[in-house]
């Protein structure tokens, strides 16, 4: 691995009452506490109705070697496949991506829905979604639809 | 700024021979070449046919107190909003997103395309685009679709 360092700072933090699978559930609600030193930079925000949320996930623990393949969600029925062809935490840096609904802004805090982040995470950026990012022609692989077929969470 | 520092690693770096407004363009080719002792996390990714490349806009000078109101893309005619509202690399982590086709997986190289990073940026992680991240009902400000309409650059 390349030995160059990169040094982020959290800019917010997640605040939520889910804990377990509830932290999975689309309908979730969580507020991003953003410093307050940071709140001039969601002006404007309020006009988007998605974000891209893009956290640490502090609780994962980074090990020297991390797992370069895994069975999705921990599942010995699904494949063995590589970290990247997977949305594990278990990765080489330990980032979170997801795309919320943005319920509401006061102040430095957003209300968001869908944050599958668990309360205290620490918040790397916040994006707005724009029209670029609507992408069509997705394909995912078999074990994808089998292993979310059972899902009935939101 | 909440003062904990997160220590990332560049697992990857981007190659590409588009420069100044080229790396914008939608159909640029780039090549995603990872740290070789990493290549065994692709396995399978090639089922998926678009990723999420998160990186770091390395070039971008980190301020003491970064900008936290900008004109969108410098133009002065844009209001002047929060850099969370917008996708400006002058942000407190200058960190990108975006999402890419993936045109091919060869051992520890990715091709895709649509990626807007200049070449020899370090990537973070790469993870596939799946059904849950398809996203509709997407608003955007007025002046975004204002600052859209000259870009004819795919």
């Amino acid at each position: 691995m390349d030995s160059r360092e990169i040094k982020a700072k959290s800019i917010a933090t997640v605040r939520t009452k889910a804990v377990g699978r509830e932290v999975r559930d689309r309908s979730n609600i969580s507020l991003i506490v953003l410093d307050k030193s940071l709140a001039e930079a969601l002006e404007g925000i309020d006009a988007f109705s998605h974000l891209f949320v893009i956290f640490w996930m502090h609780q994962t623990p980074i090990e020297e070697r991390p797992a370069l393949k895994v069975h999705p969600r921990g599942r010995e029925d699904m494949p063995l496949v590589g970290a990247f062809a997977t949305r594990t935490p278990y990765r080489p840096n330990p980032i979170g991506l997801t795309i919320v609904e943005l319920l509401k802004v006061e102040g430095n805090v957003l209300t968001v829905r869908g944050l599958d982040a668990i309360d205290g995470t620490p918040v790397l950026d916040i994006k707005p979604f724009d029209y670029w990012d609507v992408t069509e022609g997705v394909r995912v692989p078999v074990w994808w639809a089998k292993l979310e077929k059972g899902r009935k969470l939101d």
